[in-house]
């Protein structure tokens, strides 16, 4: 086990109907003028903007709005929303959506304070010394941003999808009402059960030696969001494993699973953020198409995780490590069909040329990954692999 | 799964020779005067006493002492603390020690703001509104203090070993660093063993129902304390197995375990404090006797969890609930055996005429427990099973 800092100071209300709770907690943190940030319509439809507003104007807190922000959220209306809270004059941020709309406010909350462009948070050509307080309401669980100081978002002139990370952008309160997920397309629970299952096997694919605890949670954390997803797409109404789904997709990137390991290894986040930055697919698509490419591409050097993996996750032991570990990798791309994942690129029509704009695209941040390190030559090795 | 909040904002810095960094945390915290808390002369003889004034001295830190704090911390000595922090004017507490000097620091640390007695906030007649800045160096990892707000002191009065939990008294920083652990008496790692085992419990066999992800976790606790525990007894400087115990016992009572629960059912934990508030054993010993034949007590009302348990935890399926249930709790005083703890009453020579005054001790604050409410008569049935 590696050395670590464990601090998380995030808030988090969990529970059916907390919607409401949102003014009260506002008015605590002595804020008293918002930036209201969300995605689609979908919150109007579904009555939850009504629900927040009337909470708002419950406990007087004045509110301005940014909607319209995209699933791979992009930079200029980033820049639009930092026009906004600066012309407002606004106190906060509360973000109500997944974590598209979560990342765009943590840059919005950074960029009212930083001289010059945010993007440069992005480049690491700056540091975050300072920035807007934060709420949020979840209308998604799947990046957990809600509960952490990551933040990635899509530069629309430059094509990067990149991220930043500051302990000054963890949201101060975060309400995860599990309820308002139920009306969620099938489609996002799913993308959202790939990236957190994602999430975890980043850390526990991670070399360091010697972590059974963090390794006993994540395999929890996999076999709970397996077991709720299996029951959501019978009935999405099933509040238990909603809510179940919920606190892992929390847990699963709020810092925990990081504690005494090298960081991860985000090969595969990294290889996927240049697929959906490229092409129009959502995250969770290319994560289900990525992940299991890169742990093919490590796979001899992977053997005695990937074999445990084989063994907690899917009950596979032979008693061979080396097939073990082959089957497991089979196994979970088997699942990712089984709930409705594409597997492969030629599945959702990306050519193999596409693959070397993906690669090249990708590169420009490598050498990235700490089971290997990856280049060009290797990132498009694995995009084949995943064709 | 119940609504909950999580909040803790304790921030954990754990490896080895982290001690150096008190006086630099401290500063960061603007706390230039401090009452050291500490136990007995052992942390003198390890050199631990000398590194941490150092760290003090570097950074111009003032300090004051309160030595000889008790394995089962005693009120007299917490208002001996508290006179001491208020003429001496310090700005924050530095515990040093395992539970009993952390509990007691919080104890101090609430009565410093407290008009009267602090034991009212014990006796849940007052609420603790302010506190001083608790930091603290683990040197036992017990008991979970160093990660959240509860305490627990003995009125050496009244012989009433009460708690009290606080928002207030969440420790800033905690800094846990394995390798000073690797001089405790083997006595003292199982007790410690022992005790996380039993947090866990308290949660698991809370009556909540579909909390998968906090079983999935409390598993992975449990099976990685019995694992870590058993390679220390070994080798007690196996810093690696020593830090798995470490970061278990912290999780084991941070908050996140009790997470959409109905707070654990903690009968145990109020019987086994009338048991060493009567006898002078240690936390741990009474523990690995009581929790045993409450798990008997509870069992066929527990039938689904303790089937769970036994196979979970000690691998036994053999396809009858009632029957695993039995052999599961039989495991567990099997184990608690093995390692060297006492699992009944009468192995430590506490007559049947003594448990009669523990159960009117603990029927001071009955009637308590989630999965069985019990009272003066229940109580003494369980100590009767623990004989």
């Amino acid at each position: 086990m590696k050395d670590f800092i464990f601090e998380n100071k995030t808030k988090i209300i969990f529970g059916e109907d907390k919607v409401e709770l949102i003014g009260k907690e506002l008015r605590k943190g002595n804020i008293k003028k918002v930036l209201l940030v969300y995605g689609r319509n979908s919150i109007k439809k579904t009555g939850l903007y009504d629900r927040i507003i009337n909470s708002l104007k419950n406990k007087n807190i004045d509110f301005v709005e940014l909607s319209g922000v995209k699933p791979n959220p992009i930079l200029s209306k980033v820049q639009e929303g930092i026009n906004i809270a600066k012309d407002n004059n606004v106190k906060g941020i509360l973000a109500v959506g997944g974590g598209s709309v979560i990342d765009s406010s943590k840059a919005i909350a950074a960029g009212f304070y930083h001289n010059g462009d945010i993007w440069e948070a992005f480049e690491k050509k700056s540091k975050i010394t300072k920035a807007l307080p934060i709420y949020t309401i979840l209308t998604l669980s799947a990046t957990g941003s809600e509960m952490n100081g990551n933040a990635v978002v899509t530069n629309d002139q430059t094509n990067q999808k990149w991220d930043f990370f500051s302990k000054k952008v963890y949201p101060q309160v975060s309400i995860i009402d599990p309820k308002i997920q139920s009306t969620l397309p099938k489609k996002q629970t799913i993308n959202g059960a790939v990236d957190t299952i994602s999430h975890v096997m980043e850390f526990y694919f991670d070399p360091t030696k010697n972590t059974m605890i963090q390794d006993e949670i994540s395999e929890g954390i996999i076999r709970t969001v397996m077991k709720s997803t299996e029951k959501l797409l019978q009935d999405e109404n099933d509040y238990e494993s909603r809510a179940e789904l919920c606190w892992s997709s929390t847990l699963a990137l709020n810092g925990l699973l990081s504690t005494g390991k090298m960081g991860g290894d985000w090969s595969s986040h990294m290889i996927e953020h240049s697929v959906s930055a490229i092409h129009d697919i959502s995250h969770g698509e290319g994560l289900a198409i990525v992940f299991p490419a890169w742990l093919k591409y490590i796979q001899d050097d992977g053997v005695e995780k990937l074999d445990r993996f084989a063994e907690k996750i899917f009950g596979i032991d032979t008693g061979n490590p080396k097939f073990d570990a082959e089957l497991g990798i089979t196994a979970l791309k088997d699942w990712y069909r089984k709930i409705g994942q594409p597997v492969s690129f030629s599945e959702i029509k990306i050519t193999k040329e596409q693959l070397i704009k993906i690669a090249e695209n990708a590169s420009q941040i490598a050498p990235f990954g700490k089971m290997k390190k990856l280049d060009y030559k290797e990132i498009l090795e694995i995009l084949n692999i995943a064709y």
